[in-house]
């Protein structure tokens, strides 16, 4: 039986957990929190603090193999178990994703499509850069931020200001990336597994839509023509490769309009590629590959994990695919500790809620997600929508 | 938050477990066996012989409601709750479909189509009842079989005192049914959930193959004519409302290609079609509704015993599936302890292997399933037969 350590007990590593178990692999979960749901659901977790060199050491020691089910882990005490079992994916792989700037150095060593970027460390860094890249841009702190956060629109000087004075404040201070902005038609992601055996999958393409930074919907198949669907899941694949990945990376993809001034985009049939960013674990968007996939991209970490070969994923049939992420604004507007799910038999296209037992819900906090699957992409989007806004609606 | 009490930690007590935990119920499981699939991983367990009067009613003074994954319970103990949480399935369902006599005989009152029977409960019973009743015929214990357990072919007298010789040792003595033997096509099951608020669904036939009196291979879906399934779904319907259903059952039918002597089965297009058993829980052949319907049976009585709504249950798109059995048969021709999955990636129509975490494989145990999709039905059985020879191959 193999026996697999996974670093975080969310929803991630939940689902991770269920995917191994279904392999005979025995898993240890490890948290900082006990309400965490694999710690409150699992016989077998560790509670502790992150930096517990001690504990991790000992979590460890007890596993064949390790991963995490997210990329804002210290790579330190990570470091202090090279003697201990294999990290999946590697911590040359953590770190690089990890840190915003040496994942867009990563991307431009290797010549893989990306948007151009500039790096600073300092205010006074920050103020020169801004003056050099030139007005709009993204400012993206180096390292923690996700779902939006240290995230910066700059369209001139007044917004410079603006996140300055917010950057002043934070423990990460001024390590920022600069990004030109991409006439944005829309966002894909795309999901690689690769074994040590040098096996290789590419899932299909996710179009995902994001509402105030926090993914709000993935449609598969995504709406992009063929041939740059082909050309995504080739970049993806290469990324995987550059990497070189065990485990599952998850891509993050810009797809612009029009060709971006200075970046260096793939043209796809007159679309323009770009890698955005690399997540090296199960995703938000990838929850849809439960339904939509004949093996979800928790089978292929935990076929990699335990040692099993990797085969190819199809799409569950045709149609169409919609994941909604359920957020702590949807208790908050129901006024209810249990989400009241009675509307679900007005909706039949939804197929799948998935609620992931966490105890406080808090606006803007992933509660939990719900598929719908519908004939068209358009059809299960409207399903989606249709749905969340009834679960919206106040409860008496 | 629901919480739901499992009596039995097997497979299909795990499986449902996870279905629950998707929906944010609390979950307890009760075993005698520490070693149960679902005692080993889950926190909230309870370990104690199922005559333990005391730790069963402690564990149901702690759930919202109990369901359980097997039928030979004693429903003794069961009685005893009657002031505690409701049993889904209820009790009277439980001990109807755990003796065959009460389940013919209820079959018979409800006139839904069923093989001819005749109860006998001693040896001069039997003696008599199969010189009235003719040759040749299936005698079936009324308690305790499965999996062909308890059940013998008579064609004459001979095999009547064979018969007679293995009651003799067995506890149950001689209470038994004698049935006609029905001119079988082939076998199919269907699946019913039904809500406490009246939310009803039928999910699509599954067709049955045997090998050694054991669930073999069920394909979906089933290769009976339009007319034959919906006559099917109909009886396993009215089966379910005549029984008062709330909870989930699996009847399994005969299908006959010539109408039976004495039995009543329901000409279905020139198909005879007879409810053969019931079984108030998911089924082993229920499986392949994981990957091939958009929900499962597992999700469709969580949502029952979670009080969400039920909606219909679709088939993952065109083509067909075939799940089939994993015996500890295949670990003992490996040769292994832990099974060698290498073979997987010279099968690409396998799209899902799921082991038990059963520690001791023996002949004829189930110890995992594995999932095949196709084209058409004889493409995935095909694949099937061909998965399991290539497992079963002896490792060096």
């Amino acid at each position: 039986m193999k026996r697999v350590g996974i670093l975080g007990g969310g929803q991630l590593g939940t689902m991770l957990a269920e995917a191994l178990h279904h392999l005979d692999a025995s898993v240890t979960v490890y948290d900082a929190d006990p309400k965490a749901p694999a710690c409150a659901r699992y016989k077998s977790s560790v509670v502790a603090p992150w930096s517990d060199l001690k504990a991790v050491e000992a979590f460890a020691s007890n596993c064949d193999v390790v991963t995490y089910e997210f990329e804002h882990i210290d790579a330190g005490p990570l470091r202090a178990l090279a003697s201990g079992p294999p990290i999946v994916p590697s911590i040359e792989v953590l770190e690089i994703t990890q840190d915003r700037a040496q994942e867009k150095e990563f991307l431009a060593a290797k010549a893989l499509p990306h948007v151009h970027f500039a790096v600073v460390r300092t205010e006074e860094q920050l103020r020169e850069g801004a003056r050099a890249f030139g007005w709009p841009f993204i400012l993206k702190t180096i390292r923690g931020g996700y779902d939006g956060k240290g995230q910066f629109y700059v369209a001139g000087h007044e917004d410079l200001e603006a996140a300055i004075l917010a950057l002043r404040d934070r423990k990460g201070g001024f390590a920022c990336v600069l990004e030109e902005v991409v006439d944005l038609q829309l966002e894909v992601s795309c999901i690689v597994a690769r074994s040590g055996e040098g096996d290789e999958v590419v899932f299909p393409l996710f179009e995902n839509a994001h509402s105030g930074h926090i993914l709000d919907l993935t449609i598969v198949p995504a709406r992009v023509p063929p041939e740059a669907a082909a050309v995504v899941q080739d970049v993806a694949l290469r990324t995987a490769r550059a990497i070189d990945l065990r485990g599952l990376l998850t891509i993050e993809f810009f797809i612009g309009r029009t060709p971006a001034r200075r970046s260096t985009g793939v043209d796809a049939g007159g679309l323009f590629v770009y890698v955005n960013e690399l997540a090296p674990r199960p995703h938000n968007s990838g929850h849809v590959t439960r339904n939509a996939c004949t093996f979800s991209q928790y089978d292929a970490l935990a076929r990699v994990l335990a040692d099993v070969p990797l085969t190819t994923p199809q799409m569950n049939g045709t149609g169409a695919w919609c994941m909604g992420n359920l957020l702590g604004d949807v208790w908050l507007a129901q006024g209810r500790e249990r989400l009241d799910l009675s509307c679900w038999k007005d909706h039949p296209n939804v197929v799948d809620v998935v609620l992931y037992g966490k105890r406080e819900a808090r606006a803007r906090r992933k509660m939990g997600h719900y598929v719908t699957h519908a004939n068209t992409p358009e059809a299960a989007i409207a399903a989606a929508r249709a749905f969340r806004d009834a679960l919206s609606a106040p409860r008496l």
